[in-house]
């Protein structure tokens, strides 16, 4: 036994007499003062599991009950792998031992219903790539370029033809599994969709029974995986047979099941999921407004994942052609404010082999600036948060006029704006302001091609000043020691960073 | 006196006792059954002068009363280069002698306070650019860039060195119609500013009298001129010290005292004017939501120009930095769906000339594009009205349980979105699509790049189909004929429009 690690106790015992979901299998686990209640699964063939996921070092010993009664103890000792599962530490990441993620995920939703010899092109490809973080699903996916079948599926049919989730599909658990543990331990969480609306098959039609069921047999067989993390859905909002509090109820299916507390969210087509929900872990967002990053952390406090914000891709759907400069774009518009985005590659291939349902080959240019972000921000000190660049108060001096007791007039023009008004300003002017504390600003210009700029540094300390190129992948030291207000020339391009770095005095 | 053309009468009279801005001088026009009346106005040393823009052809008898009584006829025959003023036709504009005319603008603020050199310079570069509206201010502007005194000010100051509306300065004026006239004469409408906050001189300051004064002055100078639009300011609600009724008040002292009922708008800084007052004639808007364009001409059935959508540039401000790619791109958002746009450009230079204030030489790369775009739009049968591609009936087949009775739940989902949202999901899924009757249908793609595309047709007609490229300017036949829904190969690049036109059977 390993902390961290995936434990798992095997038995014989009884052919399940009514459901193979839902057994009779219970274990404690004990360890000084703590003790775990995990309930075990049905694996088929007589044979029944236990797992386990050590949060501890230490003596621990276990006994398990139900159809099976055995009792044993073990040595937890620390892992030379695993960090533990990725937890919330304010509005960003960090395994459980303290180590830094920062998730640089992509989209693979079909990456299990694939034949083996694709699956084997997409981890060599994954092996290569910067993402630490795949979206996929559990169930198969039917939609444009998804019209192949899968090997397996989760669940037997019963003498109707019906999907009978009392009666789990063994080998494709243990697929699922594989690919789990295979991404897992190239340090890839999986970001594992529990459900979505593009089916033919019927698993979106699953009614709450069955999904309680079909719930609880996932969290009983999996949740003992350090690198999962848990998405309701994909696209929930387009389940249009399940209701708001089918939802919340299915919040709790899992909450219910998981011992671990693994990161939680629900990603939608167009209502965005109520991530103030306690637990829910972190905002999921499909959305490309990326310039309201720092008003969702402010609004929920917690971590801002832009999980689909559009593909690099040149196929016919709006969210599925967007340039690679775009899509670089748009993670670092996410990055700059202390935010994360999820990559995904849709180009139109005869073979309807589309990385973001199937994986195999990248044919894109941004993850290689992907990977060149991703090293950046691991490199900073600390993980980011919104930053107010100080330049309104700057604006107030020179043109407005203040009547003492009253709001700048400015601040009540804003006050005054619709809704509408609002929105399409902040999409105008959005400005990528993040920072460390006062040791790290990091300003992104996005779309602005500004040959002149500025960025407003505390005055108090000193810092040294680089320009970052997203897309060439250049990073150069323009000052080596300013402060306050700094007058910066800049190409005059897309796609301009700016990091100023605090330095001793 | 020839119709269409100002026509100018002058007298010599008394030196006004009180104002010289509103002198007792009205004149009467009479043509058949119709009679007009026209307030004239004093231009300095004992001249007074009438001006009138005749509606009709035939025979005039005028009388001048007041400071002067004289009367006279005149024959008004047709004009060889006016076609009148620009009105408005449903959601797009025509000259009063029903030429076509489709506004491709462009911005030079302080046009007319600018050196005669560089003026001079600027009519060179307007020769060869397509622009046929230049927004310009009346007072001159003060801000970044703009830091030089203009060789006049509309008014003389006091004794006690306060502007005094009451006195006209004459040069200031006869300079001011020079340019007007000048622009007028070169197919060029000029979409005057009568007010703007970026002042250092105190003519943002002007009480409401004041205003009422230079207001019925400037008409009574200029509205006589058909190529003239008004636009009550810019930026309107940037001037603070002005409440929205105040706007109504200047809104009344403009149409009380134009005769011929020029175009008239208010231009925004963030909060958009209420277009739909009776006597705003289309909407003036500093936005770069371009896909609002149907929405805001279904709210308001007034034509919509982008009158400020951001500049092509690379100055620090947001609103000066885009590409020309962008602007580009913004301009054929805007006129796909009937709807226009208008430049400017805001590239840094040491010598602060910038185009957007003082004019000189266009440098950036969007003036011949627009060029192109006009000739494209020029080229089409009529104007285009928004046009909704009827692909949702489509989606809804696909993956909509609709229950009989109730609506579908996809429309039931989106109803259900919040503003923000809906939102941002408009910003996301923007298609820009219009349409001319059923003769012509362009649907632009903007940023997507599908390289596989369609484009839903009526099954009842055939097509031709053309595929445009916005950078290349490239026209290409891409279907000689088709009809229904059409598919499409694109070169699977930003910037593309495909454009269908009806051909006989």
């Amino acid at each position: 036994m390993r902390q961290y690690e995936m434990f798992e106790l095997s038995f014989e015992g009884p052919q399940p007499e009514e459901s193979e979901a839902l057994t009779d299998i219970t274990a404690e686990f004990t360890c000084g003062e703590d003790t775990w209640k995990v309930k075990g699964f049905y694996d088929g063939n007589k044979n029944y599991k236990v797992r386990f996921l050590p949060q501890k070092l230490g003596t621990y010993t276990w006994k398990v009950s139900g159809v099976v009664s055995e009792e044993g103890s073990e040595e937890c000792t620390s892992s030379e792998k695993s960090h533990g599962m990725v937890q919330v530490e304010g509005n960003h990441f960090t395994y459980q031992d303290g180590t830094k993620y920062l998730p640089f995920g992509t989209t693979i939703y079909a990456l299990v219903h694939q034949e083996e010899s694709l699956i084997e092109e997409t981890f060599q490809t994954l092996e290569k790539a910067p993402f630490n973080k795949v979206r996929h699903c559990i169930f198969p996916k039917s939609y444009d370029f998804n019209h192949n079948d899968p090997q397996y599926y989760p669940f037997e049919k019963d003498a109707d033809g019906k999907w009978d989730v009392n009666h789990p599909c063994y080998a494709y658990w243990k697929h699922l599994e594989e690919n789990i543990v295979r991404l897992g331990e190239m340090g890839i969480e999986s970001d594992l969709i529990l459900m979505h609306s593009y089916d033919r098959w019927g698993f979106a039609f699953l009614t709450m029974e069955e999904i309680a069921v079909y719930v609880e047999y996932t969290m009983r067989r999996l949740a003992a995986y350090p690198y999962i993390w848990w998405s309701m859905a994909n696209e929930y909002d387009f389940l249009f047979n399940h209701k708001m509090e089918d939802w919340y109820e299915i919040e709790k299916m899992i909450t219910e099941n998981d011992p671990y507390h693994h990161l939680l969210s629900n990603h939608n087509g167009m209502k965005i999921y109520d991530f103030s929900r306690p637990a829910i872990t972190h905002c999921c967002l499909q959305t490309n407004a990326m310039h309201k990053a720092a008003d969702w952390w402010n609004q929920y406090q917690k971590p801002v994942i832009f999980d689909e914000c559009c593909y690099e891709g040149d196929i016919e759907h709006e969210w599925g052609n967007i340039s690679a400069f775009e899509m670089v774009n748009r993670f670092w518009k996410a990055c700059a404010v202390g935010a994360f985005a999820t990559h995904g590659e849709t180009y139109y291939s005869e073979d309807e082999v589309l990385w973001w349902a199937k994986g195999g080959t990248l044919h894109g240019e941004s993850p290689e600036r992907i990977a060149f972000l991703k090293d950046f921000m691991y490199g900073l000190e600390d993980a980011l948060e919104p930053w107010s660049e100080p330049m309104f108060e700057e604006f107030n001096n020179v043109t407005e006029q203040i009547v003492p007791g009253e709001l700048p007039p400015f601040v009540q023009l804003m006050q005054s704006l619709t809704p509408e008004e609002s929105e399409n300003l902040k999409w105008k002017s959005a400005a990528y302001t993040g920072h460390y504390k006062e040791n790290i600003y990091l300003k992104y210009f996005g779309n602005q091609r500004p040959r002149v700029a500025a960025i407003r540094l505390p005055k108090e300390h000193f810092y040294k000043v680089e320009m970052i190129d997203v897309w060439d992948m250049t990073r150069t030291v323009v000052e080596e020691k300013v402060s306050g207000k700094v007058l910066l020339t800049l190409p005059g391009k897309e796609g301009i960073a700016v990091l100023a770095t605090r330095v001793n005095q």
